[in-house]
């Protein structure tokens, strides 16, 4: 193996496939059911020749990480944070020079409209799931993307604090929407992960449609610590949570009224408000 | 009015605003209700003399057209349809420079989840609805896109033509998925827009589902056929149908067999599939 | 061949492949040299049996359109409308059901930095070319997208048409601003469509950059006139161009001026100006 | 302030706005010059009170964010490094609530075509700078995004580890191509960061030309040990380099060689290439 360079050294690398699309159909019984995913694939572990002289005898091609991923689908899939950590497992247990794996999984919900027929909309909502494994146990992360939620009333956001820079009104009743990027650490794997995914998922909509809402950031707290309740398995949920201003319209201007009824929705720029809700050390 | 170059002129023209993001919300009772759209004018007329010369006398601004939409919501929004007509209308009727105008909406459906909360997914299926109006009767044309639509089983394509590029293997069990864009011209106007648009939707998901495909033209002149035979209003409906290819894998390679369980989805190149289908003059 | 059921009837149709993905390089020197394509096909022809019944005797299945994409470029691609047409001639000469077909190209033009590397920025403008062939001779289209061009003066707007809806202030010092869609139709071959396409690109680019602009219209019908007047096989030019709005700031708030400096540069909505430019017949 | 649940706490957290979009453009002279930038900020502090209890005494909204962008834009942006690091600096030393700030700033670069015209596409490569800011010394980072470099030959791929899955061949000559996402911090600040990243892209194009090529890992070590022997005041470079597969097409079914000339540019699935070079510790 060469070296690089004097003065010079490799950092943390991983290496993967993005974007295997996967879809497992069960035919078991004339009623189908499919599961469709995007998986992506990370390994790390002892990489560093192929980097500095292109001695690729550890390298498990991303075409063979590819492969791997449709033929373990064979068994079943299942939930999809098993299968992340059951494919993390498997390339980090058959594959001496890898010690690492991440699997991330975006998971495209189909709504049934038939025994073997499936409807969704392009986009939409992903359940997402992530598992990474270094030899010991699994670190296991449920998730949800592109989730838009949108409160008509019960928002205000008063009392912030002004400079010169100042222009924004206060205003004691305005829509409140996001698009909701969720993901919450599991430090015990629950006893049934679909229903896992399916509780939290709706203490989030309850908690955002329940919340009176003085700030984003109150309700991303609460919508964290919803969660956190609802799912006991759940150690820390951290949310992303643009804000998807809707600007009341000025109609006056027409000689008409807007006692909260036409709003122009905004589109850039956003404010995005982060956040990670804990359980706290006992 | 200045005059062209000799030897050229002007041919077909419109212009107006796209992309104006109106969400108009109903507070009548503590049960709130809203429609979410995005709204496109397009308006012609006597316009030489902005395009020959910069003389601006017959335009009606972009802008103005923005809010005209803000302010003709006031009133409230209706079936997007009709909306599109009363926009269309009013461009044409009280601007003596304008001739014809053509008003195109796209409406992201929310669903309710309390009295005033709703969630919807990024992106997603879209209702549209185009009005077309020159002072005459208004031609008005309803929509669905980027609804995805998939079959596990009930597929075939078999007994195509072969030449000498050909290499497709013929199948008698394939997935059948497609994002459908279809368009539909209301000869006469519905009692009700919104309910005929429903049952449009509702017969192109079944037709799709209980359509025995040996093609996917097969498939689309069946779903054409039975949208216009749910709804009388509707007099051709027209239909864009990328053939999404989910293919079977070849799991012999890993000593696996593969009994039409685990396939990857295509994204490009994919196959697009488009027809019309009428209702024959008696 | 089944009918179709009494009282309805298959319209206009056309199958193809969309998105093939073909990139061609010429290694015939040490300078390599590249074109990166994406195709798309479309067929018509006597159809109706694959629509009403599923028989697809006459079906070319849209992968075989694909591989003939790849195996006629095998000799050499050459200018995308002269590609463009040697497909849709082939398609149609050697297929007996297919009596017209459409070819349409994109292409994503690479930087050369080395006599075998390329660079270009992701997206990007793209070259198009479109051909249309039904057994006479083909109609051949050239054309670009997505190029943004940006004046930061010499653009008015006033003298505009004036009403109850109108808020929007006369300014003669904007900037203009936009992403041009162009499309030029050959009435006659040029003697080489890649410098026709050179002069067509060069003249829109002077033509926008040199015209001092009381309207977007004005600015449209000044390029159309320039591209005609510098390629002589052109017919008629269309246009779409959306109007990329920047909004001057009100800086006074915070005791700052802004003489044309500061801008905030608009997303949703647009305007959106579009026509055609042709050449008078004699 | 009211306290969260017993048991739950507030972890991380950062709120700013996303996606202001600012063009200054510079009219001290005819030759006007531009800055066409998208800004985001992310600001973090005392904000318990709001997450527990919408007690938004601390918070200066999103709103005023955008705001300072555009008033502090007034005297001129210079080098986006600098201006991420201006309003960094800004943020935090004049809102006593907010102890740390985060800019990251996209550049999206046009081209001069005249004294005040200018042109780009759509999309395409765009420079980046972050720089973030608690009180002490700034934290400045430069990168590239979206900057795609394709090289036609010199890029083989052998010697790889195998197992039950693999079904890549070897190959000692393809096609290689990335999509490059790189960022590198600057451990002192260099006298002119225009020309310090000016100089960092040129090393890269050239490392990336003239590596030949045994895995994509080497290229990616061999691009960031170059950019770092080239600009001294960076200490670390981080790579993202997505595997934008070229597969050369079997023609010998069609009764054709194919020499290295016709290849199919894959989308999904891609490998993902990831890692740091840094300077050693001396």
């Amino acid at each position: 193996m060469n070296a690089p360079s004097p003065g010079f050294t490799l950092g943390p690398n991983s290496y993967g496939k993005s974007g295997v699309r996967l879809v497992r159909v069960d035919r078991d019984t004339p009623r189908h059911a499919i599961r469709d995913l995007t998986v992506h694939t990370a390994l790390s572990g002892d990489l560093d020749a192929t980097h500095y002289s292109g001695d690729n005898t550890g390298v498990l091609p991303t075409d063979t990480q590819k492969n791997t991923v449709y033929a373990l689908a064979r068994d079943g899939v299942g939930a999809v944070e098993a299968f992340a950590e059951r494919l993390a497992r498997h390339f980090v247990d058959t594959t001496p020079s890898i010690t690492h794996a991440r699997v991330r999984i975006e998971e495209h919900p189909w709504t049934r409209v038939g025994d073997h027929s499936f409807t969704r909309g392009e986009g939409g909502e992903r359940r997402t799931a992530e598992a990474a494994y270094g030899g010991a146990g699994a670190a296991v992360t449920a998730g949800i993307r592109d989730l838009l939620l949108l409160n008509t009333t019960d928002s205000e956001f008063t009392g912030f604090l002004v400079n010169e820079f100042t222009t924004l009104p206060e205003t004691d009743d305005r829509i409140l929407a996001t698009a909701v990027a969720a993901d919450w650490d599991y430090t015990t794997a629950p006893a049934d992960y679909d229903q896992a995914f399916q509780s939290a998922r709706a203490a989030l909509l309850e908690a955002f449609a329940d919340t009176y809402s003085l700030s984003l950031q109150q309700t991303l707290y609460a919508v964290g610590e919803r969660i956190l309740k609802t799912v006991p398995e759940a150690g820390e949920v951290r949310l992303s949570l643009p804000n998807r201003h809707h600007y009341l319209l000025d109609l006056g201007r027409f000689g008409l009224d807007n006692p909260g009824v036409v709003f122009q929705a905004g589109d850039l720029p956003y404010g995005l408000i982060e956040g990670a809700v804990r359980r706290e050390a006992p």
